[in-house]
């Protein structure tokens, strides 16, 4: 007896739908899961590009209008891939309708935005309503590997947190402005596009929480020339230039609750450094270190070994996370694999009637890491608690 | 006015299958090709097995003889994904029928059925019908890169060929034997299944060809369990074991046309590496450096450079070969991408009406090798010269 | 006409003693300097083991007073190998001798003591005598060359500097205590010891200064056992252990003057990491990446290179700094070299009457930084100004 | 009771003068030998140019005719620093004179001289008079570990060898013409006096010898301007150019004795590599991988680990070979290193009375290699078996 398929509603079209597109599709494809997805619909304010990817991505349909779509009766799951803005409207309205929902990251714009979508996504629970956050990158194999070896105690107690988030794109002063770079839009810089992913993947693979930071941020480039479509961009008036209005860079440091010293940063202006997420733990027993630049490999020490050495694992073991449903050995992954592993554990957990991870309260728990480095920058560096979440 | 689709008919359903099945779906969504592959139908004896790769990956339909499958109407492109010694058979009778020809590498199992192939291609060209053979490798972007560089004389005159396929799947004398492992399946072991690729690869980015090599090849572990389904395979009578009769590893050395002198070593029991291809270069000017277990990276050195060094390029940028239409910069590919990357670049040449690449006579050249390389062999490593092709 | 050759006096006789008693001798056979050093006489209390090592590097005599060694007519320069609580008191008085002084860094154990110095050696300079700190790291030729090419613009307006020294040789809580565990003689923990070398670093090669900080320090193992020869180590009393009293690790980030931000780790408990001073800077144009666990190598990025990509320049060239003395290119240097070019230097100055880099001012300058660093950290990170001396 | 210091007289003053130079003095200070070496005479052609040698390293005298350095009552130990086409004239005196021998390899410019010499030796080492050939390499930390660890079966039966010895110094036609490109001086090109090291190496790694070898050679220039001075070279009459007599750059495969099959390249035309030996042996249970770029490090892997990987082994631990009597953890050595650890195993075998390591016969195994290869290539690349030695 075959389960009925879930119709799968994709709220954006951009980069992230296209990423969406693809990890649905593959899911069904290399993963097999119990309930399959169907791509039923994909909605945009552009009814021609959004229609260009229904066809590219055999999407059935599209909307315009999102509560269109997520009043559908043939929507079981809103996928939302708008930016950070309208997360919030979009995913509490989705609850509300009884759909599963995955929404990308940042969950919000605020500490009280995602407070309140937790608090929805709590209730909605109750009815087996089942949401998750976006956070992919948890997703590659090699960081998936990490988390389990720190949990079973490999590295031992984790005394050094060393993340670092660096990309260029933006070193270019002639970079047009986007919506990336305005507070209304995105709610922040570097810091709550990426800094967001490495503050959840050390929370991820540490099982552990920030308790506490003190940063800095900085904007280099304060002016920038607008985009020949600017529509919905702040402009200084009468001029062919907009004010960057978020961090370009940031850099915190801080103390995990168990007891490690971390060191962070996010920035868009590493010159040479395209995606570079390089995670380092350093523990009592081991350590481990990753850099995305090289993403199919996981370095681990462990003290102990005879002749001990950083070992640089090749995680495309068929035993490896996620591994298995694709390629021999050696034969590595890339980018766009973690949206596949995301369907497939979203599908998975909903199937099985289980919570999905990362859930809406981790989305609020990086969310509260980010305001309280927003709060220190403001306030001179100053060292600024983050209180643990009491819901989630 | 729209093009009208082209029907693929996939011969072959295991790991080639799925990956070519990923080609043709992902080259329709990410480079939206002038004409759009209808996945068709998908041929395989065991009809079953068949139809799980169809449902998953959404090929209409599935034929269990693959001169059925050759005859429809409704296909116009045939993909060869079965082992070496059907290689002919079908590519021969696919092109009578006037269709377009895939064949999966190495383009035969023996040089006189790749003449002939070669042939029926250059016939078949005449009425528009095109053929190319699958050396996917050359469409990692590094790898392309390099073909790009080394052509527009970045490392000038090329002096040094140094040439490795490493794997180590075999070491393990307990892993059973295999189709892969016999040759009058497989034509050849290491030597065909990975050299081939290697051979290929430094033909293509010197643009030079090997005019002699003097090798040799060596079964370590000559006899292997059966697997529990072991039909079609030939077993020492009354054992549980069968007979190895191809080479676990070969290394040969080499000159090219052009005067450079090489070296090359194709192993399934390098013991730690997984899928090493690498590749390096040394030129009058300069030198490259490739290895696919870093496959989103091309090393270069240029001799005139203000300090000079091997430069690691990200070959991740929008304007690298196949690049764009995937992520941003950073966001790597992995091992699939080459698969949509032919099957994209064999639309574009049939809507095109021109030439694609690697052809018949390229894959013909390979076997020239191949067959260099054991005569070689067979005969105390003894300087065996390679005639050039003839025809292609 | 041939210079009078130049007596040095040592004082200690351990760890440094041994790579400065290396570093006098083989400036002398390597660089050739325009004044001959000669080994006239070693000062340790233990004279046992000063004799040991008198004997095995060649000084011509043994003194286990250091006032008595300095007071000898035949000693010129005076080189301090001691821990940092006697450095002012012994460059006072070699200085008050008339003698040119090397000193040991951290240049002394408080900012107080480091003005005194400078200003004594900024008084002794009018009379011809020369003085210096002993960061030596400055003098692997990376970073020489790295120093060089940001002098140049090659890499444009810096803006992120991120700066890690990263050893685990405490990681062990039964590894004893030593001096260097305790406040009253080694001033800080991994802040001064080995902190205080990559504050010095990244002022070197920016040529820029640390304007304000905010840090974390953290005593990981807070008593250990005492070793079997403990003395002048403050036990707990009636017990084999005694007390840390210094920073087993220290994180920080800070503003330079010119505006790029950094950040900032020295720690012991680095497990798997032996002695890697990564070093990065970003600029407008490009990128430096320095890691002394692959020394003789200097990583740049060049952002308007055709086909960019961090260049892997092995710093092993006879126009690279301080190379052309040693071996042919290719022929790596190790550690020990740096206290080579830093005697060569020094005795160069000497000679020819410049002033010696890094200056007493300088070492001043990272006294303040650490000074900085344990304020911060002792108000809850908050973030603490540097002021620029007005000496130096 | 002391025992009395050993006098050395070294032939040759150039490159391998000054390496050996520091060899002898640094084995004194870090290694305290149960022997000390004096450092006697030192001889040349060029009075100037050995007496300047003397002076900066310490020789307490010259000579220019090695027969006279020979004959000194004072010297005990002869240290051959000579091109090839000299030891075995000067060995044999030394030898014939009762001194202990320390040759720089290659052994000899024929099989024929290296035989001669290995008589001798044999024939001397009755009388307690000890000799060696000096492949310094094999005191790499790392390589010496690899021996260890292959020798303690960590990588179980090999199976694989694959070794580079690649330069790029003569990449430059207009680089000119010296003894080392001159047949009747150097014997051979990079076969003899870069690949000779590899070939060592491997066998020394192994413990198992070449036993037939297939192989080319290339001249790429053969034509090069001849120096300012060029007495000594053979000049192609009245012009101002001398013919290249040695192979430029050769490559060639080869069996094992016990089974292994081996690549083996050696090369001055590698663009971009200045003195990379990579060494790569695959067994049956693990792999280890060297490369002299990164010469503090070892790289290692064992099949049977929990997620196996290769380790990144720092040879830097006092337990490793020869670490500990140089720096902390991680401080790293440079290419000198291997003279000093030379020049104390050479002492300390002469104390103790046992046979150092390589032996002539060593030399002599390689010298076969070297003709063999010779021999093959002469020949189109013909098999060519080598047979073991006899003696040795």
């Amino acid at each position: 007896m075959e389960t009925q398929p879930l119709g799968v509603a994709m709220i954006g079209y951009a980069f992230m739908g296209q990423a969406h597109s693809q990890g649905w599709r593959n899911a069904r494809s290399f993963f097999d899961p119990a309930v399959v997805p169907e791509l039923r619909v994909v909605c945009g304010r552009d009814a021609e590009a959004a229609g260009d990817l229904a066809r590219r991505f055999g999407w059935q349909s599209v909307e315009t209008d999102w509560r269109a779509a997520i009043a559908r009766d043939d929507v079981d799951i809103v996928d939302i891939c708008t930016p950070g803005d309208t997360h919030a409207e979009i995913a509490l309205a989705a609850l509300a309708a009884g759909k599963h929902v995955l929404c990308e990251k940042p969950l919000a714009n605020s500490v009280e935005e995602a407070e309140t979508m937790t608090e929805a996504a709590q209730r909605a629970r109750v009815d087996g309503i089942r949401s998750m956050v976006g956070f992919t990158y948890r997703r590659v194999p090699a960081i998936a590997l990490a988390q389990r070896l720190v949990a079973d105690g490999r590295i031992g107690e984790v005394r050094h947190v060393r993340a670092q988030y660096l990309q260029d794109w933006l070193v270019d002063p002639e970079s047009p402005l986007t919506w990336r770079l305005q507070k209304e839009r995105a709610g922040s810089g570097a810091l709550g596009d990426i800094g967001a992913h490495v503050i959840d993947l050390t929370q991820f693979i540490t099982g552990d929480r920030l308790a506490g930071v003190s940063g800095l941020t900085e904007t280099f480039v304060k002016e920038r020339p607008l985009p020949r479509s600017s529509s919905g961009l702040s402009a200084t008036a009468g001029s062919g230039t907009g004010q960057v209005t978020v961090d370009d860079a940031t850099v915190f440091i801080g103390r995990f609750a168990g007891g490690a010293i971390a060191s962070f940063e996010a920035t868009r202006f590493a010159t040479g450094r395209k995606n570079a997420i390089r995670l380092e733990l350093n523990g009592t027993r081991g350590s481990i270190a990753f850099d995305f630049e090289d993403m199919n490999v996981l370095n681990v020490y462990e003290a102990d070994a005879d002749e001990p050495g950083f070992r640089r694992i090749q995680v495309t073991e068929p035993h490896h996370p996620y591994v298995a449903a694709w390629w021999p050995a050696g034969h590595g992954l890339g980018y766009e694999h973690g949206f596949t592993h995301q369907a497939a554990d979203f599908l998975t957990a909903i199937a099985a009637g289980t919570d999905p991870s990362p859930s809406f309260a981790d989305g609020l728990g990086v969310q509260r890491v980010l305001e309280a480095v927003e709060t220190s920058a403001a306030s001179g560096a100053a060292w600024t608690p983050i209180t643990p979440p009491a819901i989630g």
